[in-house]
Formats: structure tokens, C-alpha cells, sequence
């Protein structure tokens, strides 16, 4: 079979239309799936039940969508189409892409079943790309070499993604209140002595302090650890070991 | 309602038990729960499937389990029993540190729900405080602060959850085999092109060098971004600003 590329218009003539149908388009069919998606989460986004919303079955769907494996990916894609990558040019490199990284978590959270087809999904869609070559563009500016960001395109992206599916998770299924101070007020000093003294520590802070000083961790990271030996304004002395 | 640790042994007699069946404990359900989230997922992994698969109704079970939410944090604390927190006295703090959380990766990829739970769970049970003390230990060695090392006891532990669930549904729902590298081939270097350039870096390596890359940018990136100005061995002098 010929690869074909599910963000590229298909050649489809829709027999519908009418006056009270709106035609079919893989446009309406992403936007019902997201609209599922959002309503009900990811296990009921099925393609039976986006024909169904779409009054329509789901034979019709795979006229426009190979799978559901390929629906999802769309839908990923269309939700990523929230991500801002307009940068001002006159922004320091750091403020740019915290707000770009920001911008990236803020449109994982919008629905809580899009962190979990992040989870699962390459994000190679027009929104994706548009994305990777904001943030390719960041790093460049920022110093990385090419080897090193790419990777970084990798690591930062799954980090922000699994804080959007923690915070899904736990508002889907929230702990009952005060249960993390209960059980820091349980622990045993005796066995876990280093936890003990650490208690408050382990659950200081708000997500968007910890998510700050997280982007640092993984930016110093980053700058410090070359995958090539090429020239860099930051170039760690550990790299030669 | 008083707290209960659901860690701790309840004070329950069996009122079961004979020469056919087990009698039901707290261990028996979480064995069931488990062998039931691996072979059919956690989706499944439900108190009446449980019970069922114990040869019980459902209302036994809350006798020793709250609810589902108590059933998974229980069960994932049985899972983290597999991660080693043995480490060599002799051994260089960047080698625990690796065993440590290879150990730990290792764990969540057991089993594929496994990860979906961290992601949903706080690691409060005793293998999980058995595993916080062994990196605090750890990253003190290292001579990371306390704070900071508090934040990193997140931080380390979601990006390895996250690479376990992106595993864990890649298995589930592979790509098509090449999907990744047709999808590179068939990028537009006009609209895209530091993607494009990027284009080999972006696939190449496999998941133990970028998982071993990712642990080397967060243990620097841990290092240099201390939350104290306290006395520390490497003391970033960005720390300041």
C-alpha cells in the first residue's frame, strides 16, 4: 500500500449535502471526535460513535479516515492548532520558549483526553511541525546544536505531556482533600528517614512554580549535555570524560 | 471520617476459607487486581471483576479496600516491589542514580497499566517510600540540596512514568512499521526547515541511548538549578541573577 499522508486533502466528492445535513468533511469529522472526545474522553471516541454524532455510519468515515489509529492523530493535530508559536522577536530566547512550552501544556489540558493520545500519537501533523520548528528555532537561538535539539524535541515535549495527563488523571479521579498532608503526617521517621525530613519539601509548592523550575532543570540539562563535540557557546567540561 | 493508611494490615478475620477456596485477604486481591491490569488492562481491572476472578461478590472486597482509586495505589505500590533499591557502597553516585531509575523504568514497563496508574497515583505505599528514600539518598550523595532534591523526587520520576506509557501504547497500538521514517521522508523543507534539517537527529538513536541522554540532562539541569542558595558543591552562578 502507498503511504499516504492523512494531513494532505483527500480527493473525496461527498453524496451528501442538503438542506438539512451538513455535508461530510474530514474538517466535521475531527471536530465531532474532538467534540467526543471532550465530552467523554478518549475510550468513547470510537469511529462508530463519530458517525453516529455526525448522523451517519461509520462506513462513511473511512471514506475520509483510515483508522481510528489516523483519527486520533487528526484530532491530536487539530487541538495542537491552539500552541502559539508567534514569538516576539525581541524576546530574550528564555522568555520565548517558556511562553511557547506554556502555550504547548495549556492546549494538552484543554481536554483531558488529549494527553493521552499525546501519549501515544507522533505528532507530525501541520500544527506539530509548526511546533517542532518553533521550538527547533528557540534551541538554535539558545545555542544547542542540531543532534542535541532534536532530541530535546523529544524529552521536553513528553515532560509537558505527562504533566497535562497527571493533572487530566487527577481531575477525572481527584484525591479525596488533604490526603497527601495526611499521609506526609503518617510517615515513619524510623524507616524512611530521608523522606521524613524532607516531608514538606516533597509537597511544597503550586504546579506552576514546580513547572517553572522544571523547564530550567531541563534547559540547563540540556545546555549542558551536547550530543556532539561541535562548537557551543556552552559547552560542558564533562563532555570530554 | 479518621485517615487510613491503606497501607496498613487491617484487622480483618476471614469468615471464608476451607479446603476449596482461598481464603480472601488484602494479598489475594491485589494479586488478582494485578494479574487482572496484565492481562487485560486497566480498564478491566475493576472491584467486580476482581471479586469475580476471586470467586467472590464485590462487597467482600470493601471489607479490605476502600474503592478502586485505594485498589490501584495498592496495586501500583506491589508493582514498584520489583524496582531495586540495593546499591553498591562503592559504586559512584551517578551509577546508583542510573541502576536506580533503570530499575524503577523497568517496573512501570512490567506490565502496561502500570504506567497509566503512576500517572493517576501518588507512590505513597511502602515500596514507593522505600524507592523516594533510596533517591534522596542519591541525589544527596550527589549533593543536591534538600529542596531541590524534593522537586526532582517529581520531576525524575514523571518523565520516567511518561516513557513507560508512551511505551506502553506503542505496544498496544503500534505504528505501521516505517510510519516514522515515510512521514520524515515526505516533509516539506520550504515550509518547514529546521525540521527538515533536523530531519535524521530527530528519529535517530534508540530508547536506551535517549533514555540515557534524557537521565544526564536532568541530573545537570538538577544540579545547576538549586531552589537554595545553601551550601552546595556546584552552585550555578545563573543562581544569583
Amino acid at each position: 500500500m502507498a503511504f499516504r499522508n492523512p494531513f494532505e486533502p483527500r480527493q473525496v466528492t461527498s453524496r451528501r449535502g442538503g438542506p438539512v445535513k451538513q455535508p461530510l468533511s474530514l474538517e466535521a469529522i475531527v471536530g465531532a471526535a474532538l467534540d467526543l472526545l471532550t465530552r467523554e474522553g478518549l475510550k468513547e471516541m470510537s469511529l462508530r460513535k463519530v458517525a453516529a454524532a455526525l448522523d451517519t455510519g461509520a462506513a462513511s468515515l473511512y471514506v475520509y479516515v483510515e483508522d481510528l489509529q489516523e483519527l486520533r492523530s487528526l484530532v491530536f493535530d487539530r487541538a495542537l492548532a491552539a500552541v502559539d508559536t508567534k514569538t516576539d522577536p525581541k524576546q530574550h530566547w528564555r522568555g520565548k520558549l517558556r511562553g511557547l512550552l506554556e502555550s504547548y501544556l495549556s492546549a494538552l489540558t484543554r481536554s483531558p483526553g488529549i494527553a493521552q493520545i499525546a501519549l501515544s500519537t507522533i505528532a507530525a501533523g501541520p500544527n506539530g511541525l509548526r511546533f517542532f520548528e518553533a521550538l527547533l528555532g528557540v534551541l538554535e537561538e539558545a545555542g544547542v546544536d542540531q543532534p542535541t535539539a532534536a532530541w530535546a524535541c523529544d524529552l521536553i515535549p513528553l515532560y509537558i505531556t505527562a504533566i497535562a495527563a497527571e493533572q487530566a488523571n487527577r481531575d477525572a479521579d481527584p484525591h479525596p482533600p488533604g490526603a497527601l498532608q495526611r499521609m506526609v503526617e503518617s510517615l515513619s521517621q524510623a524507616e524512611y528517614p530521608r523522606v521524613y525530613a524532607a516531608r514538606n519539601d516533597l509537597v511544597s509548592g503550586d504546579p506552576e512554580d514546580r513547572f517553572k523550575w522544571a523547564l530550567e532543570v531541563l534547559l540547563k540539562g540540556i545546555l549542558e549535555t551536547p550530543r556532539t563535540a561541535g562548537p557551543g557557546p556552552r559547552r560542558s567540561p564533562s563532555r570530554s570524560r
